[in-house]
C-alpha cells in the first residue's frame, strides 16, 4: 500500500489538500492521478455506483489533467492555442470495461493520460483502481476530435495545437490493443429495436460549458430503453459509445435498445463461459427527424448477489 | 483561516485522509462537518453548481453524520433501534436559501446537526461555507418523520429511538426562526399552472436504498416545467419542498409551475428591492391519478452577469 502512495503529494497544509483532491502528475508528467471518495448520491438502489458516475469520474480527471498541463483555464479542457482559434474538444468514441463497481465511501484512484490518435485527434485512456489494494476495477479508452465552437464543424488539428500536446503524449494502452473494439456498431431501426423510450429531454444541467449535452449524460439515456428487470438483476460490465452529432437543450431524443444477435450466436460456442451474460445495442436519435446522436453497445452480467 | 481549521483532523496518513473526506464532529459531538471539492460534472452550462448538487451535498453530510454517530450502518441513516423495527427516515419538508453558487474546484464546508422536531420527528439544519473565507454561501433546514419500510406508513417515534437521538440534539437554528417559512404551499391545478412537463420518468439510479425516489432528485424535476429563458437568465436563490408521498420507479410524473401571485403583489410595494426578482410555485404529481407527490415554492434572482 505504501508503494502505491509514493507519488501522492504529502498532505501537510490546505494547499496540498487541494492538490490531492484535484490530482497530480505521476510517472514524470505523463500520467495524471486523481483520488475520488464515492459519495452516497452517486450510488443507486443496489448501493453501487453506476456507469454514469464512472464516466463522470473519467471526465473530472481528464479536465483536471488538462488544466494541470498549464493550458488555458478558459474552457472545458481546451489548450491556449485552441482558445485562440475558438476550438473545443469533442469525444467521438469511448470504450469502458468494468471489473466491479464501487460503493459509497470507497476510495478510488483514477489515472489518465493522452496519446496521439489518428491524424487530427488524440486518444485518452484511464485506469481506475481501488486506492488501497491497487486492484484494477475499470479501464477505458476514448478518441477525441477538434471542433470549431462557432461553426460547430470538425476541424483539422492546427500544428500549434499539436506542438502543445506532443510533450504530454504517452504511448501506453489502458486496454490491450487486441481488446479495443474497433468494430462499427450496427444501426438500430424501428424494425429491429425491441425497447423504446420516447421523449428523452435534456435538462438545463445536462448541458456543459460547450453548450451541448455533456457526453457523460448519454450513459444514463441509453439505459432508459433497457427492460427494467435487466437493470434490477444485471450490471453493465462494458460499454462502447459512438458519438455522431451534438445534442442541445432544445432537442428531444428517442432511446432504442435491442438484444444483440452476436451474443445469441456466441452462447452456442465453447467460449460462452468467457462471454458476457447479455449484450445489447442501442441508438439515441432525435425524435423529430430521426438523426442519429449516439450508437452504443453494452454488455451485462448478472449481479453477484443473483449468481 | 487557521481558526476555522482548528477542529479539522490532521491529515497525516491514509486513515486521516478518509476521515477528512467523510467528515468529522466539531463543537463537541453536536455538529458534523464535511468538506467538498466541487467536481466539473456537478456544474452546469453557467459553470456553477445547481440546487440539485447542493441538495446532494446536504444528503451526503447528513448520512455521514448519522453513520458517525455510531448507529447501524445497514441503511440510509437509520439507527440501530430503527433497523430492529424496520423503520426508515423520510423527509417531509426542506427549505434551502442560497447566497451564491460554487464553481468547479471550489472547496466548501458543510456543517449539519439535528434537533427535536415536533412529537415524532427531527429537524436537521445545515450551514454551507466557503472553506477558506468562511463566508456563508447557503443555509438549510428540514423536517424528518419515521416510516415503516414494509407498510410504507408513517410511524410514531419509539421511545428507544428517541433515547438514541437525544444525546445528539443541538438547539441551534441555521435559518433564523422568523425566516423559516411555515406557510403551506398553495396547490397548483390544471387551471392555475402555466408551465407543464409531462412524462417525467424516474431512472433506475434515481432510486435510493429505501426503494423510492431520493428526495434530492425532485429538485431537478421541479425545474423541468420552468420556462427555459428563466433557467438561462435566473438562478434559484431559495427553495421550499413539501413531500407528500413516495414515488417509485414505475411512477410517471407531471411537473407543473406557475408564477406566484404573491410576488406580483410584492413588486408594487416599497419592499420590492429586498424581494426576489421572481417567485414560482410548483407541483409534481402522478400522471395517472393526479396524486400529489411534491409541492414547492422557489425564488429566483437574475444571474450576476445579467445585472
Amino acid at each position: 500500500m505504501m508503494n502505491g502512495l509514493k507519488d501522492v503529494p504529502l498532505i501537510n497544509g490546505t494547499e496540498d489538500f487541494a492538490t490531492f483532491l484535484r490530482g497530480s502528475f505521476v510517472e514524470g508528467r505523463f500520467v495524471y492521478r486523481q483520488n475520488f471518495f464515492v459519495r452516497s448520491y452517486e450510488t443507486g438502489p443496489d448501493k453501487t455506483i453506476s456507469m454514469e458516475t464512472l464516466t463522470n469520474f473519467l471526465q473530472e480527471s481528464a479536465l483536471n489533467h488538462v488544466s494541470s498541463c498549464g493550458f488555458s483555464q478558459n474552457s472545458f479542457g481546451t489548450s491556449y492555442e485552441m482558445d485562440l482559434r475558438k476550438l473545443i474538444w469533442v469525444i467521438t468514441r469511448i470504450q469502458v470495461q468494468v471489473q466491479r463497481y464501487s460503493r459509497w465511501g470507497d476510495e478510488i484512484e483514477v489515472e489518465t493520460w493522452i496519446d496521439v490518435g489518428g491524424k487530427n485527434g488524440t486518444r485518452r485512456d484511464w485506469i481506475i483502481r481501488d486506492r488501497y489494494t491497487k486492484e484494477i476495477i475499470a479501464k477505458a479508452t476514448s478518441k477525441w476530435a477538434i471542433m470549431n465552437r462557432e461553426t460547430r464543424r470538425l476541424s483539422k488539428m492546427p500544428e500549434e495545437v499539436r506542438q502543445e500536446l506532443v510533450p504530454f503524449y504517452f504511448n501506453k494502452f489502458a486496454i490491450a490493443t487486441e481488446e479495443i473494439d474497433q468494430q462499427k456498431i450496427q444501426k438500430l431501426t424501428d424494425a429491429t429495436a425491441e425497447g423504446f423510450r420516447f421523449g428523452v429531454t435534456p435538462g438545463w444541467n445536462d448541458m456543459d460549458v460547450n453548450q451541448h449535452v455533456n457526453n457523460a449524460k448519454y450513459t444514463r439515456w441509453i439505459s432508459e430503453s433497457v427492460p427494467r428487470k435487466m437493470l434490477e438483476d444485471y450490471k453493465m460490465t462494458s460499454m462502447i459509445l459512438e458519438f455522431r452529432r451534438e445534442c442541445t437543450h432544445s432537442d428531444i431524443l428517442e432511446s432504442m435498445t435491442s438484444a444483440s444477435s452476436k451474443v445469441i450466436a456466441a452462447s452456442n460456442n465453447k467460449y460462452v463461459s468467457r462471454k458476457p451474460h447479455l449484450q445489447y445495442i442501442h441508438l439515441l436519435r432525435l425524435q423529430d427527424n430521426k438523426t442519429e446522436v449516439v450508437r452504443a453497445r453494452t454488455e451485462w452480467n448478472l449481479k453477484q448477489n443473483h449468481t
